[in-house]
């Protein structure tokens, strides 16, 4: 693996562990066995450093998704149930810091990765909504684009401590309810008893 | 009616028709046939008047509420209805001047009313799913207060720009989808086919 790389996995990990203001670029440069200077030619601050974590994990999650849409390709509920199932690790796998971290004091980094994926995201769930209705699944008078649209819009905002804070609120659990009563939303008589099958606790 | 309140309600119907920047603190006096000076006393300059027309329009609308609260209250489907009807009738109301004016010069103020009235609200919604709940319509396993937080969330997100475009989107269509799939993501199948009787097109 290319030495970026390999900076980019460990300290996305580190980060996803242990939060992001915690750790120092002397950590990640020790965990690493590398000089300080050594990453500091690669990432010339954390600020870098972490925008760049953020783009690995999206690759990373891209690999995924595509495998998951070569395994069910056809379908759509089995590929929002994978979903379904990997946010929900990875939620339960985050340490809280790094979700508050990034709110507090990289709003805008974060905003930016959002922004410039958004686009694609929407489209991907506006196809498998769009496949769902041509088996059936879903109703024909759902707008796959606008209901695609506002559950991506509700998701950003899930982690928003004004609304659910998080004190208060689990976050898999505000996932999971939001998640179920989307697609169950959109189901026709036959799809909701394949949705309740597959989302059954 | 008290001079304040008729200035209110005029100033009200004003902005929503027209936008706010295209009125000025002139024309409502004029249209009240007031001089600008009378106006002045009550309202010291147009955002304190702004900020007065919002709490107003919200208590007509709490007036609304009760109404219908009194006329369908162990019928939580039927107060959905209602109030989904009155929104579609205000948004067909009201000037897109209106919307987009108040996001771009006057979001504090609009983010700051929002914000006062946010868990009374939620906490509505929250009750009227509860009846439902105990009625049968909607599932044991819907959370209340996490689906009626995260529509909340929805609906106030629904007129940004930047996820609904206003000159792709219709307001109306956004609302419709939103709001029938997430009361049809709480069914159960008793209730669903009243979900779909009662909101059909």
């Amino acid at each position: 693996m290319e030495v970026k790389e390999r900076i980019l996995e460990q300290a996305s990990q580190m980060f996803l562990r242990f939060g992001i203001r915690s750790i120092t670029m002397d950590e990640i440069a020790e965990s690493l066995g590398m000089s300080k200077r050594t990453l500091y030619e690669h990432f010339s601050n954390k600020e870098e450093l972490l925008t760049e974590c953020i783009e690995f994990q999206y690759r990373e999650n891209l690999k995924l998704r595509d495998d998951i849409e070569k395994a069910f390709g056809d379908d759509p509920l089995e590929i929002f149930h994978q979903h379904f199932r990997q946010v929900i690790i990875i939620i339960n796998s985050i340490h809280p810091s790094y979700i508050s971290d990034l709110q507090k004091y990289y709003g805008h980094i974060w905003r930016k990765h959002i922004k410039s994926k958004q686009e694609e995201n929407i489209a991907f769930t506006t196809e498998q909504i769009e496949r769902g209705k041509a088996q059936g699944i879903f109703r024909q008078d759902v707008d796959a684009d606008i209901l695609s649209r506002a559950v991506h819009m509700a998701m950003q905002l899930m982690g928003s401590p004004d609304i659910f804070p998080e004190t208060r609120y689990s976050r898999t659990e505000v996932f999971r309810q939001v998640t179920l009563n989307f697609i169950r939303g959109m189901a026709t008589a036959e799809g909701m008893a394949m949705v309740d099958e597959k989302f059954k606790a």
